[in-house]
């Protein structure tokens, strides 16, 4: 009994000083990766060199290609221990000529009694107005497609529409993002389903054309894009974003004028898929352990719409993931496990890199514990999401007291980023960084999405979040 | 014995319910300001009107006063139930031309083996750099000021620095912000010293000139100004700021050369004082109680320095203030204190506004139980700092709740504003609002602080958290 009681209190000792030796190294190590983050920070010139050299690059094009090349170039200067490529069949849209579009009131007498006080009366009775090609859509027909047009205010009205009131006609659903809800992506859900399902629901009752007010909360005339869908039995019709603007004054003129005519003209086409690649960087773990079969994987998508430079979406989130290689490498960290740094490739109109990730991973036999994605914009992060386990989160709230000093606060949404949704599906841990969400929808598929919207030091904080993490995790498993 | 506690019994249900009923009350309350803020808010508009009619605004610049007559009718628009001016001597100093200045190296021979591999042998032995007077400095001679140049690259090393070393020479002073800080105010205050007293530092010890590093992270060529002091017994010798690109210029050089030469000139000059004016609204209490003779004053201030827009500093708290004010009252809230909300003038140079504000309402017998201030810019709110007693910061705690599903989630910063400083020491508790702080020292008195620096639903989130703050001190005091 008295052996045993000594070996207790000898066992005990020891686990309370590991605790808080452990504690003190953590924090340690945290104060070491914010430094290299924020002195010697390089995602903010990488980002400079991708946006302002290569620009957007919508998979398939040319610009995509380089965008491999250049990232591959730049995990091995950030010192990786190796980086290969992951060959992707994706899909390849193109967008073709600029889109054009009008709307056009019927001929009447401007001076008619009927007419006075009209928005347009004292106008003109054609107004152009900026659109974009949704992202998958077909093209109008060459002479363009004109018809008339049936307003949408709200979703939740579609179901009372009847056939007769849209056959032949052209949809315009032009709901709102709500202005009042906090987190605007909690906004960009409720709205985002007139552009994803739109070309479906109209085709469906035998529209011919659809118009889908931009998903964003600004008020300006940017159109943002973004993907569609068709459902192969159901007629493919032309779908394109109108800017706010432009949809806030089609409402009013249909509101004085419901007679008007909407014409455009798109030349968007989808070519048969062709060969890319997912871009892999790897940190190995030195450690003799089990835990070095356990993979933690990182990663932004590298394509991005083909409008502005995708800077924000998601060029910020690709620039952070190799700027988390690079401090952790820096600081002289060891991982205690598998480290993966992805480029995904496709996230905007195929999600194909993410499932070919996570095939070749579950083919391979490797043990992803983790999957984290920053791809919610280069803002000053807010915390973290995630989708784990009752036990994962349990465990995780002794890792995030770490993180609130760094003004890392919300760990409460649930969720993981897109392309590690394959991952997740095979039972992996998903995180996603949440930054601070109010600017993100107005550049989010636009021409607006360009460089001088990044903010530095928002941009390299972000970098220093999804290294820290990592190294948690890497530290202590999950 | 029973009547007694019937009694207890219907009391404690009373307070129970009466408690349960307000929580519910206050949280339909927040959520009434919020919606007003983010979806009729007024505040972003009138800011571009602030920025893009006036403009910059110093203390005793004609734009000055421009901007205390539109803020008044500003006030009479978001239905102030009365608003007037209080007169406020004012410091007058303006900045005259452009300033100009130059790095000049010795004449050498350039093809010397010496001078190989120097940065300047490639280039050329003159190098034009922005700068910027600090506000109050004198100006240079009519011909320029020119002298040799003694870098200081920490405060901290100052104390060694002997009297021979800078007599008759430019001290340099050029410590940078610290960018592993984690917020950039606490960044901010060791570095800007240099700023305030380094005219008084350099010219005790014989100095002919001062020139100070700009205080913010941002790397470009834009100087940033700000307030500078003399000390009367003490010589007074022209300070500028220059860029931090060119402290970084001007610090290589001098590594290289420590005898090149710095000449500037600059053509300010402190005029007499002039009458300026705050502009005060108020929200009277319809109460029949005590509390209405307690008054609750929030503002901005409504000067700024003379370049850019002050649209961050501080354009934006200014138009928040106003927007609380016109939110309080679109919702419907009748308050149980008096509200009032206050443009103060001449927080840059000065002070003195808040100081006639404080002294006028000693004066007046007016019980100021709380002053908040809006002063670090308009981005998205994350919390309040204080200065109130151990007793007021427990009662706090049960309004900070209310804050967190709006994303105000840090309560633990000490600080009140700069206007409000003067309330403070007459025993009011302070309080300023706490947004993300990264970006703010990019735009902060430099060129860049313009209005599309502005995110609309960051600064209107910014506006809601004020409203919300007076409802809560209003409903239940301090």
């Amino acid at each position: 009994m008295k052996i045993k009681y000594i070996f207790l209190v000898v066992f005990s000792a020891c686990s309370f000083s590991g605790f808080a030796q452990s504690k003190i190294e953590d924090s340690l190590m945290f104060r070491k990766l914010y430094a290299e983050a924020m002195l010697k920070g390089k995602s903010y010139e990488n980002l400079e060199i991708l946006c302002n050299t290569i620009g957007n690059r919508l998979t398939g094009s040319p610009q995509a290609e380089r965008a491999v090349e250049l990232t591959k170039k730049m995990f091995l200067d950030a010192k990786a221990d190796s980086v290969f490529l992951q060959a992707v069949k994706v899909p390849h849209w193109v967008r073709g000529k600029k889109e054009t579009a009008k709307i056009i009131l019927p001929k009447q007498d401007l001076t008619s009694p009927a007419a006075a006080g009209k928005y347009y009366q004292a106008k003109r009775t054609e107004f152009s107005t900026e659109i974009l090609a949704l992202g998958g859509s077909i093209a109008t027909p060459e002479q363009g497609l004109r018809g008339s047009v049936v307003e949408i205010k709200n979703l939740k009205d579609w179901d009372k529409i009847k056939k007769q009131q849209v056959e032949g006609k052209i949809v315009f659903f032009n709901q709102p993002m709500d202005a009042k809800t906090i987190n605007t992506f909690d906004a960009y859900g409720p709205a985002v389903k007139q552009r994803s399902m739109g070309a479906i629901m109209a085709a469906r009752l035998g529209a011919i054309g659809v118009i889908v007010r931009s998903v964003t909360l600004a008020n300006d005339d940017n159109p943002h894009t973004g993907a569609m869908r068709y459902n192969d039995s159901i007629a493919k019709i032309p779908a394109c974003a109108i800017s706010t603007k432009g949809a806030d004054l089609l409402s009013k003129l249909l509101a004085e004028e419901p007679a008007l005519e909407f014409e455009y003209f798109m030349y968007c086409n989808t070519l048969p898929d062709v060969m890319s690649n997912n871009v892999v960087a790897e940190l190995k773990s030195n450690f003799n352990s089990e835990s070095k079969t356990e993979y933690i994987v990182t990663g932004g998508h590298l394509d991005s719409w083909d409008v502005g430079q995708g800077a924000h979406d998601d060029g910020a989130g690709c620039m952070q993931t190799i700027e988390a290689l690079r401090i952790l490498k820096a600081v002289g960290y060891v991982p205690k496990r598998t480290l993966r740094f992805v480029m995904f490739m496709n996230e905007e109109n195929g999600l194909r890199g993410g499932e070919e990730y996570a095939k070749l991973a579950k083919k391979n036999n490797e043990n992803h514990i983790a999957g984290i994605e920053s791809d919610a914009g280069g803002f000053a992060p807010d915390g973290f999401s995630f989708e784990v386990s009752e036990k994962q989160k349990e465990k995780l709230k002794t890792f995030w007291k770490y993180f609130i000093p760094y003004g890392l606060h919300d760990f409460n949404r649930e969720g993981g980023g897109a392309d590690i949704s394959p991952l997740k599906a095979q039972g992996t841990a998903v995180f996603e960084m949440m930054p601070e969400s109010q600017r993100y929808f107005d550049y989010h598929h636009c021409e607006l999405d360009t460089f001088d919207k990044v903010n530095k030091r928002e941009l390299e904080q972000g970098a220093f979040a999804l290294a820290a993490l990592i190294y948690m995790i890497s530290e202590y498993g999950l």
